[in-house]
């Protein structure tokens, strides 16, 4: 069937592009999907959906039914404020997790929850940023997640980048020290698994960063919203080596972000946490007083953070993730079991492309192969990756560019999450039809 | 029984001021209410609480049944990120209500849920102080919702003030068309009813409001937390006047911020909503971009502000408040009949104040009487807000000093949402020995 429909009439994509006034290559995700939902909807194919890391999983049973159990049971509940920093329960959930499953000790005040990762990032940021007058900028280990940009703007402060496809191991290092000894920087942040490349920091790697954020006086923001997908190594095993890699393990100064929307397929309900060091949580620095009314780190994260920009995160889904980590850590849920599903379908999806003639852009994780996961990366020969994004929309399939994660390479990102068992063999097709296209008509 | 035990020990305070490190001028809600249930423990005297904003009403359970039955039924639901502009269901809902009880014509692509009435001040101020670069001051109408000014800290902006004491009418018209010639305003923000001291705008005063926003280019950030709770007028009948009063009718420059925590008693759930005009929804000011990847308004406010800072409301509390909207339009739940339960206990409290000495601070309403409802404001002959403070806790009673809200008078805030019926013997007996103590003592 679909070598009679594609490639589908690039007048109808090149008409959209201009009605909704967007460019492949400044294009944000959300725009990407409505976008590609016109595109469908005037060409009548369904497109295999590769832009955007929704989780393709259904969340376990414990978190909805914990928070059906919590709105029938505590009936005064919903009208009474959650506690800035977060309901007991659940503080003292994230901290019995952390000691299990990242082999770090800290107390439940500080653990944070946040109305998902995205909060907590936010005002990981504005913490990190707003120390020292002249330490504005947040420095990014890139490619990454656009919205973390988006951040930095929203908050007035700076960003400046370094990219992975250049620099790993002691060059990294040696880059980061160059860029932190211009004490502009208030912050690092990165995520890890990272966020569209799959590449994994090494230890070495953050115990380097550790040293140098020690000694620079700079906050880590280790976002591990994908903690556990490494899958090369199994974290699943509670009190039980290998753990997930942080870098608390080599400096006070850091915020662990954390995210329920791909671990425990939870993004609708928007919880997630973040743990402050517990050294750091005390330290002062009068500057912050400028944006709120405390000096001290833990203060302002809370009630100069969580209280101006939400007063707190609703109390069901509070109880939501406070039960989910209470199996966990009780050994009778073993979420990482389940999303190995993501892990298996990379390896199919990478497969497909890389048979046609694709290649990764990220394809060397410090002399390893890329784990498997929730995304990876690919270019076409050299074509830019707004070309190549605008050729595979025409075969019915969808990525992001790299150009909008902050890489300085082309290429796309492709998440795997959607992507149905059935929709495998119809991927063949089209990349094998796109390939093709590619190769004897550009 | 009360005669024998207060003044309670002045010693175990001065030492908890002490421990806490707060003072009683400057004290945040939170930090008191941490410090009363200290003295609480300390003493073992149970306070009459009256100093945190709690609806003191259980929610109805359309609510809560309806994210229920949505976690019940719908098990894809917490995996699928909220679209960032809202759930189409809710910001049906939401032009519904708009139209039946403001008498304001939206469309639903106006109507934006909100983490929070919090989320939609902060968001909206964000947008308001960022659209020039000389405009960056937010003007306050005080006493004011402290956060709110923690809030313009948090995003960098600035804060001038006026305060409702020295100007109503025509005087504060003056005086807001004085400050906004200067050209440095972005937003104009208030409540109304006004938190703490229940003064309302008049039509009049809105109007002469609303012309001069359009004049200077001032966006009006209208808080309607306390919707219908002028309970001298009868605002519950839908479609039918009079409505509460709103500056909408007479400028397109307004974002008007509700909350689902007073109307409704669903603090806890945090969800609320912005209503954005939809003229000034579409304007362009290019200095926007600087704070995020837009400069149309309704894109910043959606894109560059709900996405960065949490990435939508969470899926199950927007169905809560969905539900319950609908269940309002359509007339099947008179929600303000219910919260008149705050204006019976205010005409008790306030009278049991006013009769032993207090007076109100506020106390006239542009010729009327100030409205029974959430709040009032009481004072004690020339006695500072945080001496008079000092004094009710020592009797077992509590309040807001009124410094902490941008007023320029002395005095403290009441809150009566928390006061139980089964209390008032026992508070008509600790303000009349209060009233001894401080007449024979002071």
């Amino acid at each position: 069937m679909t070598d009679n429909i594609f490639p589908l009439n690039a007048n109808i994509l090149d008409q959209l592009l201009q009605e909704n006034r967007v460019n492949l290559k400044t294009i944000s995700i959300r725009e990407l999907g409505i976008l590609i939902n016109d595109f469908e909807k005037k060409s009548g194919v369904k497109f295999i959906r590769m832009e955007f890391g929704i989780p393709g999983l259904s969340p376990s049973r414990i978190g909805p039914d914990e928070e059906i159990r919590i709105l029938k049971e505590n009936i005064k509940l919903p009208a009474t404020y959650p506690p800035f920093d977060g309901i007991p329960r659940l503080k003292k959930a994230i901290t019995l997790f952390v000691e299990k499953f990242l082999n770090l000790e800290v107390y439940p005040e500080n653990c944070i929850p946040t109305v998902g990762a995205m909060q907590g990032c936010l005002i990981s940021m504005a913490v990190a940023g707003r120390r020292r007058k002249e330490a504005n900028t947040i420095l990014f280990l890139d490619p990454g997640f656009p919205v973390n940009k988006l951040q930095t703007k929203f908050l007035g402060l700076e960003s400046e980048s370094i990219d992975f496809y250049h620099y790993r191991g002691d060059d990294l290092l040696k880059e980061i020290e160059r860029i932190f000894s211009s004490g502009r920087i208030g912050g690092l942040i990165w995520s890890n698994p990272n966020n569209p490349t799959w590449v994994c920091l090494k230890e070495e790697e953050l115990e380097g960063i550790g040293k140098l954020a020690t000694k620079y006086d700079v906050i880590c923001i280790e976002d591990i919203s994908y903690f556990g997908m490494d899958f090369r190594y199994d974290y699943s095993i509670s009190s039980t080596p290998p753990f997930q890699p942080t870098v608390s393990k080599y400096t006070d100064n850091y915020f662990i972000v954390m995210s329920s929307s791909k671990m425990f397929s939870y993004a609708g309900q928007r919880v997630g946490f973040t743990v402050i060091s517990p050294k750091l949580s005390k330290k002062k620095y009068p500057t912050l007083k400028k944006y709120s009314d405390t000096e001290i780190i833990g203060h302002a994260f809370v009630h100069g953070g969580i209280y101006p920009t939400t007063a707190g995160v609703p109390q069901g889904t509070q109880h939501a993730l406070a039960a989910i980590l209470e199996a966990v850590c009780k050994g009778e849920y073993d979420f990482l079991k389940k999303i190995h599903w993501y892990e298996e379908k990379a390896v199919k999806v990478k497969e497909i492309f890389l048979s046609n003639g694709f290649n990764l852009v990220y394809a060397d994780d410090l002399g390893e192969n890329i784990a498997d996961g929730f995304y990876f990366t690919i270019c076409w020969k050299n074509m830019t990756g707004d070309n190549l994004l605008y050729h595979i929309l025409l075969f019915g399939l969808t990525g992001i560019p790299l150009s909008i994660t902050g890489s300085t390479r082309e290429g796309l990102r492709i998440c795997v999450s959607l992507i149905e068992d059935t929709q495998i063999d119809e991927l063949k097709n089209r990349v094998s039809n796109l390939k093709n296209y590619l190769t004897s008509n550009i």
